[in-house]
This record gives structure tokens, C-alpha cells and sequence, in this order.
């Protein structure tokens, strides 16, 4: 980079997790493979009584212990120096001006910068207020933009009061609001799959696509979260952001451009496509033992495990079921969307009875498979019968050269060069929000909310969430394989 | 089988190569699969002073040499006694009657015969009028079938007149022509391939597809056979048989059932919509040393290596170049179907170069591959570029329980069973003819015709070869890997 003007992240909540499991790391690869501005600064602010050297020296024991395979500490000699140290508490507009005295004494000139939220959800708003009123917003002397970490908002009504705060000191374009899913190379390779591919798109439509299935299962429990669990729940956890931004990928239209603006549109009008859910097409659920888990209130409605259909009502999707499921507990940890096609119109072979024969079925493995399944049916030798057989890639035996970087190392940079096209947009998330609360209050007051059910930990979900499918003689697919296989 | 009835394989040049190597272990394996008829009998006819047990003596010296993995002591100790031979020529009447004597006799009682012309080409009229002559052809009895060995014709009017020939003594529903690239188990299922699957019909046409090319190289030259070889050359010997079997299979417009009738049909369809082919399309040469070669005539033009383009005036192949090639002396063996797709319409990616990109390819590996490679564009990790990576099935690893039969297996059993389907039917051939000849006949005589050149033995055949891709910014693809690999 030839603009020496210094870039500086500075990172509330430094003292916490996030920060040490995933921003330094992130921001220390980077440096490694050149990618960081030439003059770069890190600033953590909290409240702990540290100085610059204790911030260091926490950080550099979290890259020894946590990302072992990376640390260099030849390199942590000549990054640590850029990382300094702000105390000040988040909600101290005082605080802000020291840490604004303590920014201009480190870049020594005017730079550009960006806030990372890496706090609790109830920070957001003060520590924005905090920064318009401490006057470091304006961007006439370098950039300023802000990262906002997730949950964004609890529901809609909460989720537009955000936005709205972070608006009134931010204009949009300086707002990034992350889904770390976005970051992720397989999830980024959806739109590339697509769209850098030929043979895909004329058959990704209603004519030849029968459901499409989104599945993001984990294996652990909800553990020591319990009681911030309890109070958000499967919905507001996973499908709000996650599966909802993974669901745009598959059922977008092309944008013209990568730009953020292009692909945000789409994403945007997708959602705005999708059909209201109908509660009866849903399954909540809660694995046995849930509630005995410590700080789960007694008689909890939290579901830890949902299942959903929705429709989307476009010229591309229409009367296509999309199926959407995700749980703790579960039988392992995968996220898989599977594209399964529609049977061939007519089958000639005289030895293939219809029910016999599987349809064809694309598999996206996001994780922790991370590749492409796609299965066909193939003759089988010395017989006049068809099987279907597995055609595979997987990036880490395609690319072997090239590691698979955590999704904060291309959040993080694409923010520093200005690229908002893996961040969402306030319309996108109130549009998903939109599309989650009815089904998130409709299960706590509707009549017609299905009974929450229970399924085995271990399992792979609770009956109903099969039969959802069954109603209309569909089954769960999963194709994507444990990436040891 | 029910029935027992005998069924009598009567095999023509039962003391040659064919019979040893193909026709024995084809009908032995299918033995010891349990699908021959209950009641069958072998009897082989040729001119060698031999008795049953000298017949079997060699044959069974041939299992053991060229088919050691299936011989078995002990089945054949069972099978051994079916076969039974029966002196004679070819060309003698009276060796015909005593042939259907000796039949008579072993057969005990009325059945079914499959007539094998396993002989030289120019034995098929002679046998089959004796066949005629001897009254051999009637079906009152049983059914009556005579399967023709390659090669059919030499030209359009000899093809026309051996059609004739032997029409006037069997209906045509009665005649077997062989095309053992056809029993290939690859080359079955890309019919299978192509109707058994949703995903690829919609693509398969001109909309999708930039070019198609069908190359069957071999590595060994012409060796002992360079007198036989002289006399044909390499349009003779591959394109008008094998590369027009290939091409029907992957052009065809989907038959409406698996019958003989309707698959056969639409290859006759395929046939007559191929335009003409352009003498300046095509390229012919010799291989470095073959003028050398024992047998061949001083100054010989017969060509070892052809390529050709040539288009399909159908309303699913307008403006497609379809690509040929063949050759004896080349890098490798190697028998595959490429189809290589349009590029998006449009690259949406802003570190995508238009010519840093491959478009899709699909190759039909057909020999010693067999298999299926599908070439994607994927994102490489941890960059904004993209590469094409490979997703490949490959029929000995997902179907490890069932090895390929040699395609005589098939086709043998087919003939039996009266299924028709894999064997070239009359127009058929006379159409590939009508479209090869003029080529032959062009090299020898016409004034625009292109010269002869040369290639080196090992390579991948001559510059004009690739230069008839390249004058449209094409190049020759090649994904079948090696078995091995």
C-alpha cells in the first residue's frame, strides 16, 4: 500500500473472547501474508487495568494457545508493537475522549479507521452515541467505519431501533454489520459456483429443481450458554442470520456486479419475495435434558431445534419448497444446503422402476465438509439397472497450497477496503427479522403454533421435522461427508 | 430359463483369433453367471482337421492365456462338453449339410440358433447364402439370427450390397451387426448418463454447448496388421464404425423407450442431419515411418491419423462443431467424449479475466478410463480468483463389487435374449457410410483436398489437426486420466 496515511482498528471489548479467538488472529495473518496497510494500528479499549504490554502479552498467549498452527514469534515481534492500550468504560463519554487523545497520539496523523463492536449487544448503542458525541465520526480527514457484531436486534421492533441508532451517527456506507457465515470460503464459492459456472444456472429454477434444503446442525449441547440460550433460542441464533443469508446465496438472482451494492439488492429482494410462513408447516423442539440444564428456567419454551417450509414467490421458485432446519444436540455438526432436482420427465429404461431410481441431488458442504457433492445415476456394470454414484470436490485435496482462512481474515479486510458485499444491510436484516418473528411469537401465543416436541440428543432432530417432509413424500438428504472421509 | 429348447451358438471361423480371445471367454463368464439358456450348445465350423476334442483343447489353452482371472478347472469341466465342432468350408454347400447334420444331432430336438460370422469379410456373402442354400434360415422351428462381424463394407456400395445380399436370405430383424464399442459399459451409459439424469438434457444442446469432441487415439501402430491396415486406413477402420457410434449416442434426440426400434431410429435421425462434411475440415496424415512398415505399398496415402469437424443441421445442434479424431501411433490410448460448455454469459467477478477463465467440461471417458470428469470453475481459496477444479466418478471405485465385462459379453447375450438395441441396423450403417465416403474417396481425388502430413509416432497427431480447432480460438481437451491414477 503506498498511501501511508495510518489505518487503525480499534476493538471494543478487547479484554474479551472474540478478540482473542478470532480478531488478532485474523488481523496476525493478515499482517503475515501482507495484506494489512502498510501503517497499521491496533487499539483495544476495556476496562480492565492494563497497559499496552498486558494487552500483548493476553493476545500473544491466545495466538500460542489458539491458533498454534499460525503464530510466528518472530512476526508477533514486529506486530505486537503496532497493538496499544485504552482503558475506558463503554458507556463513559469521558472515557471516548481520552481514547480519542489517546488515537491521535498513536497515529501521529489523521487516518482512517475502524470500530469494531466485538461487545455484548447491549454496548452497541452507547458505544455509538459515544463516538458521534466524542466527534470521531466525520470522515474528512480519513475513513471512519464501524463493525457490528451479531445478535443485531432480538426481533424486528428491536432489530429497526438498532439500525436506527446506529444510522443516526452512521451513515449506511460506514456501517458493517457481520455474518461471519458470509466470510466463510465455501459460503463465498456459492455465488462463484453459480455464477462463474455455465452448466448450473439454466436448470436452477422450478423447471428442474423439486426443494432445496438448508441444514446447519450442531453436535454440542448448549453447554455453559445455557442462560444466554435460553433467552434467544434456535430462531433468533441461527435462522435470523445464518441460514436466512445462506438461503440468499442459493435463491438470489444474478446480480450484475459483485459490487455490495448489486448483490445486497438481490439479497434484499429475495427476502422480500419469500412468503409469510405458515406455523403449521414448522416444528420447534427442545432435546431431552435441555431443561435440566443449569439456568434453563423451569418449563422453558425455548426450542433449541426448529425445522421449517417456506415458498417463495417469484418466477424462478415458485411452488418450490425450501426446507429449513437447525438444532443443538444433534448427531453432528454440519451445514449442507442440498438442491435435490426434480426426476427426469419420462424414463425409458425398462429395468428401472420408478421407485427405485433417486434424483439427482447437488450438495454445497459449507462445514465441515467443505467441497461439492453431486449424485447421479450411473448404469451398473453388467446390469441393466442404475445406481446413483457420488461425483465429488473438496478444497482442501483441490488446493492444497492454499489454506482455507477463518472468515474474519476476509471480513476484516474487506472492511478496510471499503467492500460491503459479504456485510448485511439494515433492509436485509429487518427483511429476515421480518420473515422470523411472526413464527418466533406465533409458537408463544398462536393457537395454531405446533406442540413443541423433544428428540434424543444425538439424534438427528425429532420425528415431526420428518414428517414435514413426508407430507409431500420428500425425505431429508444429506450428502456432505465428515471432512476426514 | 424355463425353457429347453436348445440354444446353439454355430460359430464361423472357430479356429481364429476372435473366437479364442473374445467369443469363448464372453460365452464362458456368462456360463458361470448362470445367463446362458439351460440348453445350449456351441458348435464351431472351420476348415482345420479337427475333432471335439481338439476344438476344445484350444479353446480351453485360450481361456487359460487370455482370460486366466475368470477360468475356472472346474466349470469348465462343465461347460467343455457343449462345444463340438464340425469340419468344413466356408464356401461348399455340402459342408453346410453336413454342418446342419452334425447340428441336428447334437441338438437332439428343434431349437434356437445364433449364426457367428466370426471369418474374414469376405466369407459373410458366401456363408450366408449358404446358409440361405442349406435352408438354415427358416424359423418354424426356433428362431434364427445371424450377427455380422466388423468390418461392414469397404465403402457406401459395397456396405449397400452386403446389406442386400444378406437381407435376401434374413429379414433384417434377424441380422446382428456388431459394433463391439457399443457393448462397452462406458459407452451404454451415456445414454444412461444423459436420461437416467435431469441435469445435463436441458444443458445438451446449442444454447449451452460450444463444441463437442470425440477423439479415440491408440498408442500402438499398425504393427502386423500394416497389409489389412493399408487396405483401409484410419476412416475405415475407426470413424465410420466406432467415432459415428460414439457421436449418435451423444448427439440422439432422446429415444422415446430403450427398444431397438426407437434407439435405432433416432441414430438413423442423427445420421441424416449431419451436413456434408467439408474436405478443407478435414486433416489426414501418416504417421513418421509407417511408409517403412512391412506390407505397405511404396508411396501408400492411406491415412493412420483423421480429424474432422462437421455439424448437425437439427434444430438442438445448429452451428455446434462436432470434432473427430483418431490415429494409431499416438501418446496414449485413450477413448473419450468431451463436452466443452459456453462460458457464462457474463462475468460478474471483478478479478475475473475472460481469459483467465475455463469454461465447463464434461468428458465421457470411455477407455481405459472409464468414467466421468466434470470440470468447474471453483473460487481458489483465500484470493478472488477462480480455477477450474475436477469432480470425477470412475465406474471401478464405486462399483467395486462388479467388474466390466468385455463387451462381447453383453452383446452376445443380447443377440440371445433378441434384443437388438446395441447392434447397428442397415440404414444406419449405409448413413455412416454416405457420410465417410466422400471423404475417403476426396483425399484420393479431389483438387481441394488437404495434403498428407505427418506426425510423430507418440504424439498427439499433427500441427493441422490442432490448427482446425484453433482458426475458431478452439483447442482439444483431454481429462480421462489414466486408470491408475
Amino acid at each position: 500500500m503506498s498511501d501511508n496515511k495510518p489505518t487503525t482498528f480499534v476493538i471494543f471489548g478487547a479484554s474479551g473472547d472474540l478478540t482473542r479467538r478470532k480478531l488478532i488472529p485474523a488481523l496476525f495473518n493478515s499482517y503475515c501474508k501482507g495484506r494489512l496497510p502498510e501503517n497499521f494500528l491496533i487499539v483495544g479499549f476495556a476496562r480492565r487495568p492494563w497497559d499496552d504490554e498486558q494487552l500483548r502479552q493476553i493476545l500473544r498467549e491466545g495466538m500460542q494457545e489458539l491458533a498454534s498452527d499460525t503464530y510466528d514469534a518472530e512476526k508477533w515481534e514486529s506486530f505486537a508493537p503496532k497493538i496499544s492500550y485504552a482503558k475506558g468504560d463503554l458507556s463513559t463519554l469521558e472515557d471516548f475522549q481520552a481514547l480519542k487523545e489517546h488515537l491521535a497520539k498513536v497515529e501521529g496523523e489523521p487516518g482512517n479507521r475502524l470500530y469494531y463492536l466485538a461487545t455484548a449487544p447491549r454496548f452497541f448503542v452507547p458505544i455509538v452515541e459515544n463516538l458521534g458525541q466524542a466527534d470521531m465520526v466525520e470522515q474528512s480527514a480519513g475513513w471512519r467505519r464501524v463493525v457490528v457484531e451479531k445478535p443485531f436486534g432480538h426481533d424486528l421492533a428491536s432489530a429497526k431501533s438498532l439500525n436506527n441508532e446506529i444510522q443516526a451517527v452512521f451513515e449506511e456506507d460506514q456501517i458493517y454489520r457481520i455474518d461471519h457465515y458470509l466470510g466463510k470460503e465455501t459460503a463465498q464459492n456459492i455465488l462463484y459456483f453459480r455464477f462463474a459456472n455455465t452448466i448450473f444456472e439454466p436448470i436452477w429454477n422450478r423447471n428442474y429443481v423439486d426443494n432445496v434444503q438448508i441444514t446447519v446442525t450442531e453436535s454440542v449441547d448448549v453447554g455453559r450458554r445455557a442462560g444466554y440460550y435460553d433467552q434467544a433460542g434456535v430462531v433468533r441464533d441461527m435462522f435470523q442470520n445464518h441460514l436466512m443469508q445462506l438461503l440468499s446465496l442459493v435463491a438470489m438472482e444474478p446480480p450484475a456486479s459483485f459490487k455490495a451494492v448489486a448483490v445486497r439488492n438481490e439479497k434484499a429482494k429475495l427476502f422480500h419475495a419469500i412468503r409469510p410462513l405458515s406455523l403449521q408447516k414448522t416444528v420447534r423442539a427442545q432435546y431431552d435434558g435441555y431443561l435440566q440444564a443449569e439456568e434453563v428456567p423451569q418449563g422453558s419454551t425455548t426450542p433449541t431445534y426448529a425445522a421449517m417450509q417456506l415458498y417463495i414467490d417469484n418466477w424462478r421458485w415458485q411452488g418450490v419448497p425450501f426446507y429449513l432446519r437447525s438444532g443443538k444436540a444433534l448427531k453432528t455438526k454440519n451445514t449442507e444446503i442440498v438442491i435435490e432436482f426434480k426426476r427426469p420427465p419420462h424414463l425409458m429404461f425398462d429395468d428401472i422402476q420408478d421407485e427405485d431410481f433417486t434424483a439427482n441431488i447437488l450438495s454445497l458442504c459449507i462445514q465441515p465438509d467443505e467441497g461439492i457433492h453431486l449424485k447421479l445415476e450411473a448404469k451398473v456394470p453388467d446390469s441393466h439397472i442404475t445406481q446413483p454414484v457420488d461425483m465429488e470436490f473438496h478444497y482442501r485435496s483441490s488446493f492444497r497450497g492454499n489454506s482455507l482462512p477463518d472468515a474474519y481474515e476476509r471480513l476484516l479486510l474487506d472492511a478496510v477496503r471499503g467492500d460491503a458485499s459479504l456485510f448485511t444491510r439494515a433492509d436485509g436484516i429487518e427483511a429476515a427479522w421480518a420473515l422470523m418473528d411472526p413464527v418466533i411469537t406465533g409458537w408463544e401465543n398462536e393457537a395454531d403454533a405446533p406442540p413443541m416436541v423433544n428428540y434424543e440428543p444425538g439424534s438427528w432432530g425429532p420425528a415431526a421435522a420428518d414428517e414435514l417432509l413426508a407430507q409431500t413424500g420428500r425425505v431429508w438428504r444429506h450428502a456432505c461427508s465428515h471432512p476426514d472421509c
